[in-house]
This record gives structure tokens, C-alpha cells and sequence, in this order.
């Protein structure tokens, strides 16, 4: 990690853009002294923000667009008018090799539909999938797909394990990740044909990962695997569904330590291990999800979210691009292809 | 409910049977005073226990019989063998109109299987549909399909409306439940074929519900919905992912507590409030997973859990008799068929 590695910043997309931009671009700097920067957006209110931060500016390049994709548009009108939009710039320079990654806090839909059809999906690759780390109660998970593909054949999810195990070695350090199929039990013949079959196929691969078999909904907080394959109908049902719980955990905890003078005082005596507590929810510490099998990486920060979150996402980008993940994918795709030849030409069938 | 009402209980089903069975029931019937109990299993077990509650046993009947489905029998198997067992033997009071209800804390894939080829399907139901209540921000909702059909058509999703309408009202006392199907965004063109067509339908049925339309994960608990609709595959992981999460929460939050001697202290002070706060998500308050669209209702008791779960499932299994479910979800049915026969005739299509 000592060259430089270049990040395209989508400088207008989010709630608290440009400000979370310019924030928390500041604060990945001091973790990533070889981290320079490319802000595409209005210089006009990128550049006196810019100066509030001199090292920063040292690594950073402004490159100025009017336009802006606004969370309100559709995906199909980004892709035809938002080219040249602050995040339709940022891909471009993934595209073009000019940045090594884009992290936007734009629109989802626009950012996934442009940045599909502008770096096109990698070879062996036939759906992107939309990837994030998730806290368990042992180490973060990597779970995927969130919501890119609502329907995924066998193979599809084959091609997520493959993924997802080179982001969890990339971006959490696993060396060899151990990948669970979400089901509706753990025994073989559970779950509907695709998640069986490609059990099967996971079964007979001997790629960068350990196959751990199925996992149910409750084994991703037990975090008994690294990564965690579904498609992406049930796992954005089932992250939003975790997100929800824990939201309703907090406000219920809240009310108990509102409820009497009592338990305000014994909140005010454990606030320090409640802080430690909340921050290992802290969704920003969770922040940047990840748009995988493109010929480019491309992180999506939350929109809502403050410097720190976008921090975090950029420090998501600099970890992938750092460790090669795309070229590590295709590296990892080559032995599969193999492995599905070898079995269906001993099976002599194919799906 | 003045009328007597008569309760099937598998008196051996369940890791702490019989005597959470005994017990629960006891708890049950000071609840209940117009139930009465047929219990079935080992006599020598289940009289001595049963004297022990004088008032329980006057209005309780024990079958005797020696065999009983283990928790390691394979539904199949049940199926075969089954009849003449505890579990089999109370599903068989339901068949036969001497029970209205049956509560088993068995074998969940043995319970199923032999209710459905015991009790066959309602008319106007393809598939019955494992349903339960589940705790939210606001008041409880109902959730179903909770892994009894890994694939759903829009057909059954719909079903599983006109089913799960009718439980929020007999069990939660929900005048015109708000009833939303599961999705991955709230727009219309979001989520898979079945889940959209279902949708169209919903929308044009004026039945005994409102229908309100997609809701995503973090919907659930929210409580903006009375009733949650979706396929058992992601309906399985999702009330999973919620247990899963929601322990996850528990455990941090008894870690941040144990962290020093201030925050036990202010554990201590607050343990009042915290009760409480437990006492909400207690899982036992949610006891009872139904079984729906069967002719005869079945409750199905967690394996594991003590007297007080049981009473909770069988006070779930009273509210569903004494209310006639069953009787009032066909003729929902019935309305819901002629608003399909006027759609397909209006549209010139079926599906």
C-alpha cells in the first residue's frame, strides 16, 4: 500500500454533501497518507470547503460539473442525462482508469444503473451484486446480495461466494473465509432449487474459501460464517429487517431508561458502557456498501449519513483498491470455470 | 365465549413435557374458565402431575398412549407412524370435531406434515401457511408465510392476506387489519413477479382488510402494518434474522453492563426498567405459531420453551377457537373468489 491509489469522489451525492464529502475525505486521509483524491462537483462550493483543510487540498483535485443527480431521479433518467452529472464524472474516471474506485452517497438506483452500463460486467460475471459488512456477535460479516438482483439462479449465487470471499480477504482480512448459503434450515434438502443447487456446486469447488454449508437467519448475528450468500430479494428484506430490530432494541431501551429517576440515574452511572455498546452498532461504522463483478469498484456511502460514515465508506475503497479485488475476483472466476467443467462433464449434465 | 370449548393438547411434545404442558395448562384455564382440556400421552405421567392442579384436572381428560413423535423423527416418518401417538392422537380430536383446537410443542416438520394429510386443506386454500405475532415498535403484528412454502405464487401470497387478516383480528382484536406484503422498496415496479401481481390483486379486493400496500424489512417493526404478507423462504429468514439480531443486541447490552463497576451499579439501580424492557421482547409472550388454512387449527408450542410459553400458545389457540377462524376465513375466501372471477373476466386473462 505505499503507491498512490487515486479515489473519485462523487462531491455533490448525499444528504450532507458537500460538507461530509470534503469531512470525511479529511479524516480517511490521516489513515491513508497514500489516498489522493479526484472531487467531481461545483468548485464553487467545493473549493472555499476545500481550503478549510490544506492537507487535504495537497492530495485533491476539484474537477467542476453544474450538474447534479438528485435522490428524486429515476434510475433510467440518470442514465441517459446524468453523464455528465458530479456522479456520472466520478465513474468515469474508474472507467478511464484515471481513479482506482468512486465513492458516491447519491442516489442508489442512479449509481448502480450508471455504473453498470458505463464499466459493463466483468468477464465470468453474469449479475453485479451490492455488498456490506454487517457487526455480529463474533467478527463483521461480509453478506451479499442487498438488493441488486431480486431473482438469482444457482449459479448466480456461485459467482456472489466468489465475491464475497475476496471482499471479506480485501476489506476484513480473512485469509480464507468460510461462506454460508442463507436458508430456511441447515439440512441439504432444505430451500427452493436454487439455493440447493448451488449448495451442490459450492460443495465440489476447491477455489480461496471454505464452503460452510447453509446458514439460517439467525446465524448471521451468531456470525458463524465470513460471508453470508443470498439473493437479493431476501437479503435486503432480511439487513433491512436486522436494521429495524435494532432500531426498535434502542428505542425500547430508551423508554426503559426514561421510565422512572431510578433508571435516569442508573443510565447516567453506565453511560460510558452504553456509549462502547452503541458504538458497535454504530451504523456508520458500517457504512459503504459495495457495488461487486463490475470492471471497476464502486462504493455506495449512505445518504444520510456524516463525515465519519463517509470515512468509513472511503476507507472500504481504499482497502479494495489496495488489494486488487477485482483482479483477484477474475483470478478466483478461472478456477471456477474450471471446477463447473470437470463436474459437468463427470455428471454430463449441465444446469 | 361462554360457550365450553374444548383444547387438544399433545400432553409429551416439547423438551420440558410434560410439565410444562400441566402447568401451562393450569395458567391457561384461570385465564380461560369455558375451556376444557383433552390431554394426550403416558397416563402415568401425565395423572400424577395433573392432581397436582385440582381445578386443571376437573376440567381435563387424559388419554392415555405409549407412543410418542421424537424431535429427532423425520416428518415422513411421523406421518407413517404417527397416528397413534400423542401428537397424532390430538390432531385426530380436531378431525373428529371433539377438540376445536389442537396445541403441540412436538416435532415442527412432524406436526406439519401430519396435520395437513389429517386435516387436508381448507377449500379455497393451496397452501396453509405457518403464522405468528410478532412485536414491533407500536402494537404487535402478524407475519406469514414463516417457512411452510419455500415458493409462493401470487395466488398463495394472497391467501396468506385473506388468512392472516382474519387471525389479527380473532387473536390481536384488529377491527380491519392494515395488511402489506414484504418487498424490497415501496414502488410499484419493486420485487419479483409474485410479489407484484399479488400486489395488483390486493389492490382491487375489497374485502375484510385494508391493503397498504409494499412494505421493506424495516417496515415490520415499525408496526405500520397489521399484518405482514411474504413467502415462507424469506419469511423464515426474516423472523430469524429479527431473533438473531435482537439476542445479538441482548448480549452486547449484558456485556456493556458486566464492564465495570460503575455500569453494574447503574445496572442495578436500573434493573426495574430493564425488566420491563425484557419482559417486552420476551419470546414467551409471542408463543404460538399457528398452523393456518387447514380444516381444524393447530398451534404449534416452541419446543423449548417453560408453562408460561405454553399458556401463551394456548391462550393464542382459545382467541382462534373461540373466535371461528376457520369459519370466518372462508368466507373471506368467498368474497375473494368473485373478486378474482370479476378481475380475470374484466381483464380477459387469469394467471
Amino acid at each position: 500500500m505505499t503507491d498512490q491509489l487515486t479515489i473519485a469522489l462523487d462531491g455533490m451525492g448525499g444528504d450532507n454533501a458537500p460538507d461530509a464529502v470534503i469531512e470525511g475525505a479529511d479524516i480517511a486521509r490521516q489513515r491513508f497518507p497514500n489516498a489522493r483524491f479526484l472531487i467531481f462537483g461545483d468548485s464553487l462550493q467545493l473549493q472555499p470547503r476545500l481550503a478549510a483543510f490544506p492537507e487535504l487540498q495537497a492530495v485533491s483535485e476539484v474537477r467542476h460539473t453544474d450538474e447534479i443527480v438528485s435522490s428524486e431521479d429515476k434510475p433510467a433518467q440518470a442514465v441517459r442525462r446524468g453523464r455528465g452529472s458530479s456522479m456520472g464524472l466520478a465513474i468515469q474516471a474508474v472507467r478511464s482508469g484515471e481513479a482506482a474506485v468512486v465513492v458516491s452517497g447519491g442516489n442508489t438506483g442512479a449509481l448502480m444503473g450508471m455504473a453498470k452500463i458505463m464499466l459493463k460486467t466483468m468477464t465470468g460475471i453474469d449479475r453485479p451484486a451490492l455488498v456490506s459488512t454487517v457487526p455480529t456477535l463474533g467478527e463483521d460479516v461480509v453478506m451479499l446480495d442487498l438488493g441488486a438482483n431480486v431473482e438469482c439462479t444457482s449459479d448466480n449465487l456461485v459467482q456472489f461466494a466468489v465475491m464475497g470471499a475476496e471482499f471479506a480477504r480485501a476489506v476484513l482480512g480473512r485469509s480464507r473465509p468460510k461462506v454460508g448459503l442463507l436458508n430456511v434450515g441447515v439440512e441439504e434438502l432444505k430451500g427452493n432449487d436454487a439455493v440447493r443447487s448451488a449448495g451442490e456446486k459450492l460443495k465440489n469447488m476447491h477455489g480461496a474459501f471454505e464452503f460452510g454449508g447453509f446458514v439460517e437467519g439467525d446465524g448471521i448475528a451468531k456470525g458463524e460464517m465470513d460471508v453470508i450468500v443470498t439473493d437479493g430479494f431476501t437479503g435486503n428484506i432480511a439487513i433491512k429487517t436486522a436494521e429495524g430490530t435494532a432500531r426498535m432494541f434502542g428505542a425500547f431501551l430508551a423508554h426503559a431508561f426514561r421510565s422512572s429517576l431510578f433508571s435516569r440515574l442508573g443510565y447516567l452511572i453506565s453511560r460510558r458502557a452504553l456509549a462502547r455498546f452503541r458504538e458497535r452498532l454504530d451504523p456508520r461504522g458500517y457504512n459503504g456498501g459495495v457495488f461487486l463483478g463490475l470492471n471497476g469498484l464502486v462504493v455506495k456511502s449512505h445518504g444520510g449519513t456524516d463525515e465519519h460514515g463517509f470515512a468509513s465508506a472511503v476507507a472500504v475503497a481504499v482497502r479494495m483498491a489496495a488489494e486488487d479485488l477485482s483482479g483477484r475476483i477474475q483470478e478466483d472466476l478461472k478456477v471456477f470455470g474450471d471446477v463447473e467443467g470437470a463436474e459437468s462433464a463427470r455428471q454430463g449434465v449441465g444446469e
